[in-house]
């Protein structure tokens, strides 16, 4: 690891990466061992990596894989979908399974064929679904905290894209750690300072099995546009994607930017299905099922 | 200019440049038509072009040729400075011409390789003579100005490589005007909204001889490294560099940065040349000068 200026052996590998991820949880104050925990599991490597490092670190940790619904002849859910009941089974843990068509009547990709906003941009449409489901199964079942397996990579690409237009609102909010608010459960990124790689070398070395392939709707998307981009500085000068993403942590709590972009706006629960959100009325989600 | 959705015949090009100018001019209130304005000059091709702007809008503008003493076997300073001169003599122009040799004694490669600044970067020590030279001669001889031509292509690199460490006093300082401090003449930036592309067709066209070699030892700087890297981005997303630098601006104009990283540090004359500078004492010029 050249960013780091570290080699590491396997078996002292796959003792560092939970260390690491115990002193950001810490760090962060992401979450303690007496909170309940929902990891967000997709079936890639890094929410599946998420999962086994949380479980080795002693935390009490359930699993939800979303089905999308999402084929393109490949199989893409239904394989993301047993690899992650594979995972799940094989460690005794317990997994929810949300599948979107029979619950709301229409896949992701039906939804985004009849929605204006899902003939902009499908990645916008599955993100709002995504985020409306985790926050309920959050709610209903009373965890404290919805950890996702962003990586480094994943970190970095959203900052520069945030950067691009300047986006005050959005600079702010990118944080490892989204304090909770009335209705939505505390939303946490413990991989946050890891590599993309990292990850992939930990599941590799742990056996884990995951699903190989990137949501076929992801190809030509801005994030990937961005993580090429990064992965070309990365190898022209090492620890620049880390070295980015951790200044501009620094930056913000020491002050960089002024208060008054950071206050929230009010949220008021959707009249339908009662999550926050930010116009009085049903949320974007409601609004978009009820077409 | 694909940015721009707008395609112009060389006459309308020609007046296009010029009246773009006088509008960033006046946005950013640079200077008037009353104002004596020193033009910093290379003979690169920025430089020169915004030289002959000014002088067509019916400004009133000198030039300041500083001769850095950089051969590198293939006359890199002689010739800039013949065509600065060429340019100055065939519109009947004044120059001022500054020697860095004969007025310090040692040429900027002699002066950077002795100082330990040199030997880790030969850039710092020209950017800091440079910036010394230009104040004092605007203040020797009372322009109210002092006009640079870095283009949009150059704020873009400084702009990413600030953001990359995430320095909040050097994000802030980033700016089209500079105000007048005490000692120092206010600093502008008319072309930092022109493609580097778009300064070169208008030197092209108006038959301007400039310098077409980098300066030797740029070879391998980040700041062409970054430039090269934006050049990609704005091969996939045409005016995706206007959009970075002007909503930048744009955010920090609406108060996305706070205050408090705004409040400029205090300042004390050099000892020496009387220039401002951060510490008491001698300022870093002198004191590399005087070693």
């Amino acid at each position: 690891m050249r960013h780091h200026k570290l080699a590491l052996c396997k078996d002292h590998y796959l003792e560092w990466v939970p260390e690491q991820a115990e002193r950001f949880i810490k760090k962060y104050r992401m979450f303690t061992r007496d909170e309940k925990i929902l990891v967000a599991v997709s079936g890639g490597k890094d929410s599946l990596a998420l999962w086994d490092i949380l479980q080795r670190l002693g935390y009490t940790a359930d699993g939800l894989y979303i089905s999308l619904g999402i084929d393109e002849g490949i199989g893409y859910s239904a394989e993301s979908q047993r690899l992650a009941e594979k995972f799940a089974t094989e460690r005794g843990l317990k997994l929810h399974v949300v599948d979107i068509k029979s619950e709301y009547g229409e896949t992701i990709p039906e939804i985004a064929g009849r929605t204006w906003r899902g003939k902009e941009k499908f990645c916008s449409v599955c993100g709002l679904v995504k985020r409306h489901v985790m926050n309920r199964i959050a709610r209903d079942f009373g965890y404290d905290v919805l950890a996702t397996g962003h990586n480094l990579d994943d970190e970095v690409a959203v900052l520069f894209s945030n950067t691009l237009t300047w986006q005050g609102e959005y600079l702010l909010r990118q944080s490892p750690v989204l304090a909770e608010t009335p209705g939505l459960a505390r939303k946490v990124k413990p991989l946050c300072r890891f590599y993309e790689r990292e990850m992939a070398a930990y599941t590799l070395l742990r056996g884990i099995e995951y699903i190989y392939e990137e949501c076929p709707f992801s190809e030509g998307s801005t994030s990937i546009y961005y993580k090429e981009l990064f992965n070309q500085i990365e190898h022209d000068r090492p620890g620049a994607k880390l070295t980015y993403y951790l200044k501009f942590l620094e930056a913000r709590r020491k002050g960089l930017f002024s208060e008054q972009v950071e206050i929230q706006q009010e949220l008021h629960p959707c009249t339908r299905c009662g999550q926050p959100t930010s116009a009085p009325g049903e949320c974007a989600f409601c609004r978009m099922i009820g077409k």
